[in-house]
């Protein structure tokens, strides 16, 4: 691999492939059990990123026979009917698999709400118990769209993880802790390091990296001098830069010509969140 | 601190002092309830360190006033009985404590026994839900014993970790992984690597370390070559030396000189479990 011209990791051409098999599984539940595949989300408010996120969850789930209901509360809705609205949810057994968009109004209301859905429906993989599976290697859990999208994406490309250490910058509960614990798995097998906004000398950490992801929403952090040469960069940013265009938290151009393996934004991580998503609800459907 | 004669850090000192509150704070209990705290210890087999250890956890509790029952299923039980005796107990309003003793036959065993016990009763903390909610910084959660015990262990010896680089040795589901989620939390906002038996360039991820935790179970695993000048050394093994002398995972004549703290085996990291054990339960009792 000659790093002067990194190998991109394409999320949108795995991702068509994964979701043309998961049309086939879809259409082998509807035929199985005469109903399709049943996915609803909420959101709450209007928040931009938010309305077009749910809006590309529902175009896939359309584009391979998922059907989708779609609950929409105002800005300022209190708990009490969202947790409602789930709790009826729950209850309905048409519905496989139930999303509330992230982010909520604060980080309370957000734990509440997760923890209100039933964890067997609970696709995103968020509740307390499903985040508690992975880190126990329990596999009937659901493992959070993004990290099992990064893994699944490396791994089209053959890139070997076991042994080699991956720092990732930022510890969501949606993207970076979850992704330690499905890399430091024994199906894995990587050595972690999660880094976030209180480390210390994270430049000088992350060039210890083979492989280096970023999820921390700040648009172009990461320049070259964070990253050694040859090592893959993995980025999950989703930002605007100064120019209104679509950025990723590694800055691109001056990144790749290091790297020998990059993930592009977009069309990197993105479209493979998504499709893990349709995975899990064809995960739902065949526990049941 | 002169790195040429280490501060200890004291754990045997410490969990006294906290044997102490807890004893008072047992007391306040069974003033207002008319009952003492009760703890139900379960243990398969006879196994030699498990007897050891049970035998150490009922001798705290009697002597800070929490009642301790035990059960012991000889070799080869199934799980079907131990299932049955922790649902009993489950249902149990008089016991607020379960802790079944680790080893168990096999790990699926062990992640079916774990998983039968009751969240809030779960003191050990290594129900999947209560994993989960560490993990989310959920603060109705219970914290396994361990990795409670070195951070306070630490927090005794004000010893700073905000934006340190922690490297845990281990990723065992008592100790390496809930002890990294712990810490990689912002309450203690440290930064985590968790290293393993599969991780290359271990010598040299772990020279990285302001603080090296130690649990890999085997004797003298870490020399000096391993160590940075300065570190802090947490050594949370319990092996037998070639003279069957308890000795830890870090040859600690070498290593020692070059710390600026270091856990002594026996003595450090072990009380602390144990008083942690303590504490879970007085919390099972005023969660209730």
């Amino acid at each position: 691999m000659n790093p002067a011209s990194p190998q991109i990791l394409d999320g949108q051409r795995v991702s068509e492939e994964l979701l043309g098999e998961l049309r086939n599984a879809a259409g082998a539940f509807a035929k199985r059990t005469n109903r399709r595949p049943k996915l609803a989300l909420l959101r709450v408010g209007e928040n931009h990123a938010s309305v077009f996120y749910m809006r590309r969850k529902c175009a896939a789930a359309e584009k391979i026979g998922i059907e989708v209901i779609v609950e929409v509360f105002p800005d300022g809705t209190p708990r009490g009917p969202v947790e409602e609205k789930i709790s009826r949810w729950n209850g309905d057994p048409s519905i496989d698999g139930i999303l509330v968009q992230a982010p909520l109004p604060s980080a309370e209301y957000q734990r509440f709400i997760f923890n209100a859905i039933a964890p067997e429906k609970d696709v995103d993989g968020f509740h307390p118990m499903n985040v508690g599976k992975l880190a126990c290697e329990d596999p009937t859990g659901f493992v959070p769209c993004t990290p099992k999208g990064i893994l699944r994406l490396l791994r089209a490309y053959d890139v070997q993880l076991e042994g080699r250490h991956v720092v990732i910058v930022g510890r969501s509960l949606i993207v970076g802790r979850p992704l330690g614990l499905l890399l430091q798995s024994r199906a894995v097998n990587a050595t972690v390091t999660v880094c976030h906004s209180q480390s210390r000398d994270l430049a000088c950490i992350a060039r210890t990296a083979d492989v280096l992801v970023v999820a921390v929403g700040h648009a172009k952090l990461v320049a070259a001098d964070m990253v050694r040469e040859g090592a893959i960069v993995v980025d999950v940013g989703q930002n605007r830069d100064e120019n209104g265009l679509l950025c990723g938290d590694v800055d691109f151009l001056s990144v790749a010509p290091k790297c020998s393996y990059i993930t592009p934004v977009p069309g990197g991580v993105g479209p493979m969140t998504v499709a893990m998503l349709m995975e899990n609800v064809i995960q739902a459907c065949v526990m049941k």
